[in-house]
């Protein structure tokens, strides 16, 4: 049976107080729609349906970027969940497997819910997906018979009995395509709001003897973001788990509440991981590393043995083979540095190619921009480049090559060679001593005159 | 009528261990006897007096620098929160409002809170300030009698049936000047510490006949600070406030818990902030910047578009116009940079303007300081700075010119020009390789000797 | 009575999920067994023996060299703690005082403790540890009879009744060497396991109407580690217990949740520690020091009146005088900075001696490292060193001496000249404006070509 995954993800989110639409604010680096696909995409959908609103533009490009296949529909007025899944029926027409509609603002949902939720449907008609609440507050209430679900109750519309029940609506629900729609129809919206809602299939479902049923899932998969506090609460949710995670896998995090993981983060084995470090998206770091306090990671590869920091900042592109060293105050980018390779101090490499065991002395920078155009800059191995090295790209640099500190390296440098271009010194005695001078009595007239 | 308010801010501070006078310890980078004051002036008070006593001399400073027309009154032994009221009796004498007393040590009183006592005075001679305690532990229990005060009674004086009462005494108080320093004349020191009690007034008031009565606030704003840890739990009850604020205002926080703000820090909604950001006092950042992680502001302004860090540094002066970026280790201090300036990597930008749209090159410092005096960079607009350009201010250079990287610029640079102060590479063929063998055979020769 | 220390340090810690021997893992800086070891050595034993096993080489190095006098001795195969003990006997052939057996993943416990139960034999024969468990889970009870120990009984062989006794074992004991290790020689291993218990010694004490007792602790002492999680916790209740301590001793923490100590950190009163700083073994900070955000400091020392950071860096061999400011982006290593020496902006200091009052310009480098050796650099009292100034060392700088910015020193400075180095500056008009034409239309060009 082929199934097909129904997005919604029209809403504003009013009280997120932003222009961003909600479903494009971020969790570990990813929005959250980008969760929901993912989460959605595991069962192998055969029809991905986004219903888009608020910043369609936006949300099409961020659903098709996870999800290149995604269909985008329009809601262009937001008249409730069973009014958002009708957008779909075009889209879906001819569909005849399941449909399982989700949220784009839900962004914990787990595969394995996902997937019990299609396997329900070999014992119901309708499923949806239910869970105990601590406090069930004001969520909608399921109302079981048995096995079976007799309805949902809104909570203004529940019995003193009814809100004692604490298996709550979560709003995901699972039903045949032609079935689903054929119900919709039937919703009205005859209510204060004037929506039409989804739960309302439920009833409708059962009217005509069809079958509904429950699956349940943890409270906090359901967990859905309205507003900033409740995003820093999902996203502290999100970290708790990649930490708790990452320590279960052999890593060690000193201060696991200072780490922040990207949705996609890799960490080997035997790994350890100091106070304050922050992954983004594309990062994997092979066993045995350590990365170091205040370092900054994104779209990058550490291998085994490589030591990262403190205060290291490895951009897009980085790519360390083992025993890598990348020290304090360095910024790496768009770079590829065989083994051993070290850049200890106060370096800026971008856009370049650095050998075997190679030193890069403190302050060295890679001049790879000309203003319009980015140049590459290869250093071959075992070379030694002296302090305050300027590298203007694009310039090469060979094996066991030497660049005297402070020199500006416009043209290759052979293998063995020394390059250098420095201006001689010349010491000027007493000179340091009368400029004080000068200017200490320069300033003592100032204070004079300004009495 | 009138108000005159009196702070109290005597104190040592015995358990906080320290030198600094209590109250100048600070909660988010202000004194607290700065919040005290900010929060008492809202009330627009024609008086304020503040009462010094240990470290007099500083207390004195700060309160003048928060409030210019402070007046300070000196209690010159510690005998008592009456005792130091009565400090101010000369300063208040002909004053006929009301005087509210409040303390330098508890820096959470709101506004409303003063503005409801002094409301409250048209109901009451004089109004104590109270609070229910969720432990009223050894607080002085405030006794009613319907909606008067019928006195306060002392922890280790009261009876079980009083100890059963959580509505306890905050300290602060309000009755008009000139009855206030009568009831003063009257309170005794015949208790175990011979001290005389600010509390014994309401006592010596209903005794006369008058009416005490109580406004009552969240008990966290009468948080007093005795000690590092109270101190530290203080500043943390602030950032909780300030965060939960932020996000209400639209601000996205990333990982709440790790972004400390000052008391005075404003942003602008739609900004994102990363994990581990510092503010300092006197920053605004307008709507939609980023400030990415490990970073720290101070006395800045940010404008729409900016994206600051991570690891940048925005010390007191820095103005930034829209979209102008900082990148990493970059230190900008004293300096305006114009629309769309950057200034990616490694560098120190101070007492420097920056036109529109400049690049300035990793590395690149602003040679502000010859050791007596600070001198001032300009660049213009569209300028390309190469990367480790020493800027020898007093210097400027023009729009749309270029520095060759590695340059020091010590005269200024005309508009459309490239600037070039750089010594001849040389490349020595072979010199390299016999250098490092040359090392090594005296690193292996001096290892032979040691055995 | 000499005291012999008997500590078990050979499982592996299949739950770490490392290659590392458990008892390896770091709490604040230090091997959770030296932690172990640190408190044992208060009681001054006479005989220090670790038990090592998996990764036998690895503890006996880290047990060296926090006790250089310790005996290892070998426990092959993991049969039992009884057995692990019983590998002592050799090395303890013919010692007559008190053995106290404890264990390398339970760093916490503290010296008052086990000086209370060396107290404790003066009473009994065998001295048990024991703790008031706030859940006894599966731990072994201490089944009392009046103040004496009747028997220790598993979790899985206790009654009812049993396992309502909150009193419960903490697996470490005391007992005369001579009796223990005749007790060791019957205990047997006939349990599901075939392993050999030490607990089995105090039935075998009390069958031969020898006196059993207990001793207790807070049960946060007993605390073991024995996944990565618990090494994360027991590390956070180091830091909890480190901040605590620091705040009571008169140190300001602006943010105690985000600073990291080691060990063996000493910070002096009247400090501020702004947030996120991070403290690794061997600091030390006088009084009135000032460590700002984002800070790393190890093996250094701050005297009074030190401004250190934010983003500073202090490694090994950092020795600050009074008054010494390093600012942001600084890395200090190896080196002695006089009264009052400033060091503001990225720069890096290493294997360097620095007088008085002078100052270091942005983006200075001693150049200490010619790929093979280190060498040092010597700068005087009063110097000015410009920005940008690469000190090659071996070389010295002396009293009141100045450098141009951005030269190369190479040669030793003599007191109150000026050294310079410094290619002329060259202005070419007109020459950036073209060079941008040209760059911008060559891309022109390519985007052309790329439709």
């Amino acid at each position: 049976m082929s199934t097909a995954l129904v997005i919604l993800a029209a809403g504003k989110g009013t009280r997120m107080n932003s222009d961003l639409p909600k479903v494009l604010h971020e969790i570990a680096g990813a929005p959250m729609l980008a969760h929901a696909i993912t989460s959605g995409l595991t069962l192998d959908p055969s029809r991905l349906v986004v219903v888009a609103g608020h910043g369609a533009e936006a949300v099409t490009k961020a659903a098709e970027e996870t999800c290149p296949l995604a269909q985008i529909v329009l809601q262009e007025e937001q008249k409730g969940t069973a009014h958002a899944v009708e957008q779909a029926r075009s889209v879906l027409e001819g569909f005849d497997g399941d449909v399982i509609v989700l949220y784009g603002d839900t962004p914990f949902i787990r595969p394995e819910t996902l997937e019990a939720m299609r396997e329900a449907r070999a014992r119901h008609d309708v499923v949806v997906l239910g869970f105990e609440a601590a406090d069930p507050a004001r969520y909608g209430r399921l109302v079981m018979d048995g096995d079976r679900l007799d309805r949902i109750v809104e909570f203004k519309d529940a019995s003193d009995e009814e809100r004692s029940i604490t298996l709550c609506n979560s709003g995901l629900l699972c039903a045949p395509g032609p079935m689903l729609f054929e119900l919709l129809s039937a919703v009205g919206n005859d209510n204060a709001a004037g929506e039409y809602y989804l739960p309302d299939v439920v009833a409708l479902a059962n009217a005509r003897g069809l079958s509904s049923g429950v699956v349940t899932c943890d409270e906090a998969e359901t967990l859905g973001v309205n507003s900033r506090a409740e995003l820093a609460r999902a996203e502290a949710l999100f970290q708790a788990r990649a930490r708790a995670d990452a320590m279960e896998n052999g890593v060690t995090l000193l201060a696991p509440e200072t780490v922040y993981f990207a949705f996609d983060t890799f960490i080997g084995g035997d790994t350890v991981i100091e106070p304050n470090v922050v992954f983004g998206p594309g990062v994997t770091v092979e066993n045995g590393a350590r990365i170091r306090a205040f370092s900054h990671l994104e779209g990058c590869h550490v291998s085994r043995g490589g030591v990262i920091g403190p205060y290291a900042r490895l951009r897009p592109g980085a790519e360390l083979a083992e025993d890598v060293k990348i020290g304090n105050f360095v910024e790496v980018k768009e770079a590829r540095l065989d083994r051993g390779a070290k850049v200890n101090h106060l370096s800026y490499i971008g856009d370049a190619v650095i050998g075997e065991a190679t030193n890069i002395g403190a302050g060295t920078i890679t001049c790879n921009y000309d203003g319009v155009f980015k140049h590459q800059t290869r250093i071959g191995a075992r070379a030694f480049i002296g302090s305050n090295t300027m590298l203007v790209a694009p310039v090469s640099v060979g094996d066991d090559a030497m660049t005297g500190s402070g020199s500006v390296i416009t043209s290759d440098v052979e293998p063995g060679a020394l390059a250098i271009g420095r201006a001689k010194q010349v010491n000027k005695p007493g000179f340091a001593r009368k400029l004080f001078e000068m200017l200490k009595s320069k300033k003592a007239r100032q204070a004079k005159e300004a009495e």
